[in-house]
């Protein structure tokens, strides 16, 4: 089943087109989005996983016809939020309430999709000092947390901290920890409407965190979790049904 | 404590200057806000109950020193959800980060600041067929359900049904059926921010529903949970703290 | 995957051995037991699918060598829950702590182990009068949920009402109602160590339910959702672990 | 309101009646159970606040007619478990589903009315090493936060780190990190039957954290939290209506 996803891999690619900072190109030859993606291959070396970028269109690449053959996107996007139309904000925000799988990643906390779909602020305590970071598994019953390491060690990390302002998420499965003492709901699930979400901090673009392979199957489980490839896709609607409407043939 | 509370009953006011449905004047003499008022004033006799509607000015009644002033707010609204300035929206929504209570009634869920703080569709089915409610207390340990019956029998009421388009509430508290056989959570809460919201489906404008009894208990509970009448009115905001912050005396 | 799923389809049996009511034979020749797996044989037909009930052995079928060879139990019981031995309770407690699916059917809501592991009463009022069941989904995102018709029909069935004495599920999948009017919560999920539980109320010894192809498609994905067949079997335990134990290679 | 409850504080006492750690007696003079009474007093002066110790009598100061005369019960017990008699194990178990409010500390997790109460192992991995103990509140929104530093420092305490296995808490208040990167979910409530669960684990007998001030104000919310002075105590039971049984007068 899973080598048939179709993954789409959405970077605003702005600091790899800046060169900023200047070791990016170093860690990130192919973009963020292209590490994110080569990780994903070798889990489903048959899914068809595309990318795209802010610049790739006038529609970021995030067009109707894209979007409805896309089972999961990720996101990533940090210094470009405001740059991403409304109108794409809206056909994305609609095929998720649909039943596509979203994705959101590290600074994407902020990506104008995913403040529309929680209703919060989304903000955060953040601090770049390159300190150790550890992910705690706390719910390993989740398909999310399958055959991941508890803690993952990452050794270096921008710091997010509480408050995280999000809604109570429908799962709690990851809670980092930094060296500077702050504590983060790092992996957390949500659904809106038909449709699966799942935000993971880690994956600042100062730091190779999409190498590790530990979090390359975080990513390959978040993408198996959020896939519905059978559903219609089609949000929820106002219906008018007469009374026992449910007994016709 | 609750007698000081500060509360501001706000309803678009449109079916009453329309006199639609013919008899809504005959059942809310006052209009509905007054009658929700009047329940509240029977709960708490010296708290501040004050009511406003879509055409009290530019600003509907919502202006910022008003909210600033408000623990909960309680709206209904209907037909004129489109009325409603954008500016006020975001004033509303900010101070539920920061605080303020909201309580949500029958049709408001399709209020703007409503869609807006759960990032859903909030569709539903619904008919209007004078059909029998009854509705359920599922979590009896909930400050919202004390001395509740359960069920709540209310004669004649539109039937509201699922799917209600709504993310996983923090707690689900009733769940309503109908005399057709539909069934709905019809009184579920939310945190957002700071605040806390409680959405209550009974009472459309074609019945006499916020004059019953039992109807007034659960608004008089809502009010007392989703007040915070000390807390100091400000939603969350990014912060930079440097490492070990909190050391500092 | 899925079809080398190992499926353990537990049922007290004292109703068909007692043929209580006299039409039990009728509407399930081989057992409750029997009509749910085939059942679950028509959507997994190589997976490995068997049936015991209390008279199967000392150990009513469920020994230690079972218990560690199953992904998902199934478990129906009814009118002899104090018939099922404690050491039988224990083991089947500390198998879904290790990650064993369990999914509880109907009556079961009193079996030792499914009280053991949610911690109250769950309790419910009750009333045997062939009412017709409507079960409609309100989480449609759920696996469980996936190709379900919203409501299932079940033209006749015991009804089982709130309030449902269950501390507050991981999802709310299903709610029901009756033609009296009651509601209740039919299908829930909770997890409990590493194992994933399904509850699932459809299903009295009276009505051929487990009949319904819906009833079955719920069944098939309820196992599917609850499988973790490739997780080392072992309930959390207590650690004592030194200082930096995670930087060690 | 709330200087007329009734709160009892339990310990089981045998630290300081052994003396163990020799210091204990200068960091609880009057007992861990003396220094929690004392904090309460000094928010709820007109409070009824007794304690009781596994030694009081043959049913520890925990019988029937206490039981029923006490709104919250605190738990602090270690090392004598497996003392508390079964009998009184379940009559603890049955008014906390009848309603009374029940705040469990500490080494508490393995006290077995906790652990009947969550049908879990509430295994976690400890360490005594002495470590700083940051408390971060991550849902500012709930009564037990209010007026809550976040984080609350505390120099000293035993580490308490995930895999805490707990079910899904209704709400998670607070999170900890320890000096040496562990993290711990600090601050949970569950609902069982009509009552009101809250975990809240500082507070080792090695260090004096029930002086702290902040500690002090977290029981005390716990306390107005869980309490449920006008309730009906009596847990859920099976009821067998009879059809419309709701429209008796």
């Amino acid at each position: 089943m899973n080598d048939k996803l179709r993954i789409l891999v959405w970077n605003e690619g702005v600091h790899e087109a800046n060169n900023e900072p200047s070791h990016i190109g170093d860690i990130y030859p192919d973009g963020i989005h292209g590490a994110i993606a080569a990780g994903l291959r070798s889990y489903y070396p048959e899914a068809e996983i595309t990318t795209a970028v802010l610049a790739t269109d006038d529609e970021h690449g995030l067009d109707e016809e894209v979007l409805a053959e896309t089972d999961v996107l990720l996101w990533w996007g940090h210094i470009a939020h405001h740059e991403v139309s409304d109108a794409v904000v809206e056909r994305v925000h609609r095929h998720v309430l649909g039943g596509m799988g979203l994705i959101v990643l590290h600074s994407g906390h902020f990506a104008k999709v995913f403040t529309k779909l929680l209703g919060t602020s989304c903000s955060l305590a953040w601090r770049n000092d390159g300190e150790r970071e550890l992910v705690w598994t706390v719910k390993p019953s989740h398909p999310i947390a399958e055959g991941v390491d508890s803690p993952i060690v990452i050794p270096e990390q921008e710091m997010y901290g509480e408050l995280f302002d999000i809604p109570d998420p429908d799962d709690l499965i990851f809670i980092s920890s930094f060296a500077g003492g702050e504590v983060f709901r790092s992996g957390v699930t949500f659904t809106r409407g038909k449709g699966r979400i799942f935000y993971f901090s880690p994956g600042d673009q100062e730091y190779p965190v999409y190498h590790h392979p530990q979090i390359q199957r975080v990513l390959a489980n978040g993408v198996k979790w959020a896939a519905q490839p059978g559903l219609h896709r089609a949000a929820p609607e106002v219906t008018n049904p007469s009374r026992n409407w449910f007994d016709q043939p």
